[in-house]
């Protein structure tokens, strides 16, 4: 067994998370499709995080640091540095508790979720889109203004958070076989990790990654974490390599990682909007891309499948370009 | 008092309706958002029949008239001539009983509304996008096959099923004051004055249209039919006439008609989007477009909002045209 330095959170850390964050977020609905049980064979239970409070998951872990921290903490704000989710349900849960918000984000995010920010009160400092110059841009944002640091995804309280979500799903939908949720840093896998291990241990976890960003893939293959500094994928919300945290869940409790080519997940995509008539992001899709490509994986299992934003620029679709 | 040549459905034809047609449909959620109760000062909750079978509420009518045929009357079939929807929900209903379809279809109808007609298993007869077209070419088929005639609006059968959907609004929903939807030929509307008048009678209903084919509001205005033969907007289900069965019912029941310009149904279409996460017909945006204009209308009020579909042509969203 690997000694870890950080704070694993448990199963009641889960629990707390959810006691706190309840009037913060919604509990929200869980829809089928009969086309998409056709043509998969399996029975799909969609998690519709795009219908959450500022439009995707990350609103859980966010609320439970920013309402977990003690006045003193409080009151210097808080900052972030993210892809673009986390940043706005960090600037969200920020405003809620009436205290200041800090993000750092790449200038290459989706417009709607840099207004979204501002639209939630954060202030935003723009990074080049590299793992690199985020952190270094971040770095500067935060000496400076002093605010306690609420990592996107390697964070025990986020994941802490993250996790409430599974535990919805799990009470919503009874006899699942297997849960798959999109990864990217690995917040919400090690969430769904956290919760299934403890409370449904039979159910097979799995993540769906965009071949394009495929370092958890790599990572999980290879028993240790590979990462890697600017993949190019549609699915913005999934370039983050894995951190010690994230990487403890998915390599312990994650049953298989699959990949899907940008076609494929844009195809996956389209389809979603166009059957099941909702709103989601290139992330949302890299799961259903995956099930469709592995039918002999989830063909007769009743599987959840995590919608975990749907915070997408309207003007710039997919398959509208080029 | 006029005098009514054809049958009026009566409540005990919608509840009728909904025990024959409820293992054919979904009985659809109601979504609401912070975002636009702020945004508008009233409470709105979102009936959200673009989640329904055949992506729209017509459904609800379509089974109703084809499960209550007799089997010797169901071995010919069905026909009918609709701008999309009506006959989509009809050939989904028609192969739910296994019997033959045929529609008469605009040519220049959505081209997601042709291929879901055909993977239901219609049969389409494409018209001129004309009332007078429409019910020349459709002369022709209905003599041709001899199917039963499913008029998409003003038939008793279909405005009994289309009641249902404010049934179950009224159920879902506790002390509403008001419920609004987009009015084309009147059958929607009509289904939501039976019950509401049945049910509820003190429950303002409004009609939303729009101001490009707004013959509904001079209609209301002048006290008889007023109808265009060929008008163009945006909201493609809502070209067509009332008729005198709806006609009654709009005349008697609804409370006030108010119209929207071409770029409010757009914007309040792309608002829906972008805050709900929800995908939508223009026709849908209608209400919320009035809604917006009028808010004095409103404010302060529970209003119902019936999204009536989603079959959208994805890739010719309406803001991304010029």
């Amino acid at each position: 067994m690997k000694d870890f330095p950080m704070l694993i959170p448990t199963y009641d850390d889960v629990l707390a998370a959810h006691a706190r964050i309840e009037p913060y977020i919604h509990r929200t609905p869980v829809l089928t499709s009969s086309y998409l049980n056709d043509l998969t064979g399996a029975e799909l239970f969609f998690k519709c995080e795009n219908f959450q409070k500022a439009g995707a998951f990350k609103v859980r872990g966010a609320c439970n640091a920013v309402f977990g921290l003690s006045d003193e903490m409080a009151a210097k704000g808080v900052c972030t540095h993210s892809s673009g989710n986390h940043a706005l349900s960090l600037s969200y849960a920020a405003g809620r508790r009436g205290i200041p918000c800090n993000v750092v984000m790449p200038r290459t995010a989706p417009q709607a979720k840099k207004d979204a920010v501002r639209g939630y009160g954060g202030v935003i400092t723009e990074c080049e889109p590299s793992t690199s110059s985020r952190e270094a841009v971040f770095a500067e944002v935060q000496a400076r203004t002093g605010g306690e640091f609420v990592h996107p995804y390697n964070d025990p309280r986020v994941i802490a958070g993250q996790a409430t979500c599974s535990r919805e799903l799990l009470d919503q939908v009874a006899g699942l076989d297997a849960v798959i949720a999109p990864i990217g840093g690995g917040g919400m896998i090690s969430g769904t990790c956290l919760t299934v291990s403890s409370t449904a241990p039979n159910v097979a976890i799995y993540a769906a990654e965009p071949k394009n960003a495929d370092d958890a893939f790599r990572s999980f293959k290879a028993g240790h974490i590979i990462a890697d500094d600017a993949p190019e994928t549609i699915a913005d919300g999934l370039k983050v390599p894995l951190k010690d945290l994230t990487w403890h869940f998915v390599q312990n409790h994650v049953t298989d990682i699959f990949t899907a080519t940008e076609d494929e997940i844009i195809d996956a995509m389209k389809l979603t909007w166009k059957r099941m008539k909702i709103v989601m992001e290139p992330s949302c899709a890299v799961p259903l891309a995956t099930i469709l490509a592995n039918p002999e994986t989830f063909r007769g299992r009743r599987v959840g499948v995590i919608i975990t934003g749907g915070n997408v620029d309207l003007d710039t679709l997919p398959w509208m370009k080029g």
